[in-house]
């Protein structure tokens, strides 16, 4: 089996045939293909720009791997911020010992989300370093969108908007961790990874009036609730009946001590809507593959009071914190 | 001493608060503050977009450290494509037990070297992982440039192209070499880490017909000569006498059996620039203090014959191969 090596990164021969053999193959288009230090794009006179690094383990998991992640989850913060993804940056650090055939198809799930898509990768890095000082691969990608709607921000929740999510919640995290812990469930739990630009795209073409989206991953719809409400000096009501999950996590997170909302997604956004718009866009994203389980959860009531509150099935009120502790090290 | 705990990367409240007390503290501008998913920008029509890893071991040596060459690297990819940079993104991938003490030394460095050159930190992600899954610290920066001269690129050099090199050769390699052996010299070797944005707008500024230009880090001068030669399908001629390298530098060289012109720069820049203008660049650059030990070391000779020819002081000629092989890992 070829593996990669630590010549593969020293910047000489060796890194020119990867490049070429694995990303160019994968990834390449007029831009890449220049091999520049820096690649030169036109771009409209407002873009958003995003950054994360992926160091997921295991990196091969039901529904995705880390490649397909890296790209769905910079298109996707791109994407809530109303922009259009254009273009990618990635850089790769691998260990020294790394399957070359795992990384070839890592880099292919990273084109073909791409393509999927319709971003460009325009510039790369690779990074081998030796043997026990990383673990197997971590990916950061950059993005470059064309801003489409102006206004969206975690500043700009109301009273009165509705918050609704386009999915199930919790499926990426509680894949990851079932991987971990090796469990097999009846009905398998699989990560939700997948790029929502197109679901987004379809939203912001109705014109409805929406305030704020965001991609509930670490932290979880609970971390994104708590953010909007503190950033947003807003006390958001959620109906915990109305938050829908998957049987087989609810089960896991029973079985394990989780709260599904503390779990990551990475296929799923949660949209705070101008109430009269709410109707159009839960609409809207029925009738997408992607936001089949898109349900209301619940509303922003009131200003001034940054919290985020929890109605149980019972009546009862309590508290929907934001998450703390260490979680899920490595879930994305 | 306070450390990173793996809580520090969940996404949670603890995230958000090594945001506040370490990041923003050191980073901070009206556009990263607002902690979006990501940050909107204005920028003109054509930009410059580049990514770079940062894995160096030690994270801090002699004239820098992580943080100062993550910042210095990503803007000298802008600047010698001819962009000013703007914007950047910042990935931390750290292990869960460093000390917070050295975290917030690296984001300090990273905070002085993006305003000495103006470049404002736009995007930040922070990544915690276990103690033993990553060596103390990785740093991703991702940036985005204004371009002001256009037409800069490795495929670009012409017959007669004189080559000019902006300072001594090897210098940040010999240095984390020598932090790894442990060796002193009388004269200590101090890496060349610094952001070259001001001086290579000087040259631009004077209009001289500059055709390419490329800061040689990893595989160092020869690597980028060898780069040029293919790209352009040119023959380049260079007077091995005329490479200036540090005398400390040489002896580390000739002690451990490296070649200077293999070994990375942080902080030097090579430019093939058009005959008449050659004097002009090289004036300019010995006029600023990051230039003063620029020289001519070679030119173009010929088109279709892709290599680098080194004539030695005795007036033999030899190819001066790119480097391949493990050279240094983790040098930068």
């Amino acid at each position: 089996m070829r593996r990669i090596l630590l010549s593969h990164g020293s910047g000489g021969e060796e890194t020119q045939k990867l490049i070429k053999e694995i990303f160019i193959k994968h990834l390449g288009n007029d831009i890449l293909n220049r091999l520049e230090d820096a690649s030169i794009l036109r771009v409209s006179s407002e873009i958003a720009f995003t950054t994360d690094s992926f160091t997921v383990s295991p990196p091969f998991f039901r529904g995705g791997d880390i490649g397909k992640l890296a790209v769905a989850g910079t298109v996707n913060d791109l994407a809530v911020m109303g922009a259009r993804p254009l273009y990618l940056s990635v850089g790769f650090i691998i260990e020294e010992g790394f399957e070359l055939e795992s990384l070839e198809k890592i880099v292919r799930s990273m084109g073909e989300e791409a393509s999927k898509t319709g971003v460009k990768v325009v510039a790369g890095d690779t990074k081998v370093v030796p043997k026990g000082q990383v673990d197997r691969i971590f990916i950061n990608t950059s993005g470059i969108g064309e801003v489409v709607r102006k206004g969206l921000s975690a500043h700009n929740l109301r009273p009165g908007d509705v918050i609704i999510v386009s999915g199930t919640v919790g499926d990426h995290g509680a894949c990851i961790l079932a991987e971990r812990e090796g469990m097999e469930f009846e009905l398998p739990i699989e990560s939700d990874c997948r790029s929502l630009w197109y679901l987004i795209a379809k939203i912001l073409q109705t014109g409805a009036e929406v305030h704020a989206m965001r991609d509930p991953t670490r932290g979880g719809l609970a971390a994104v609730l708590n953010e909007w409400a503190e950033q947003s000096d807003v006390e958001i009501e959620v109906d915990e009946e109305e938050i829908p999950v998957k049987e087989p996590v609810r089960g896991l997170c029973e079985l394990l001590g989780f709260e599904p909302t503390h779990l990551a997604n990475e296929g799923m956004v949660v949209f705070a809507v101008a109430p009269d718009h709410a109707k159009l866009v839960l609409e809207t994203l029925r009738s997408h593959p992607y936001g089949r389980d898109a349900k209301v959860i619940g509303r922003v009531v009131g200003k001034g009071k940054a919290r985020v509150v929890l109605k149980t099935p019972y009546g009862a009120k309590r508290l929907m914190e934001a998450p703390s502790g260490e979680l899920l090290p490595r879930i994305c």
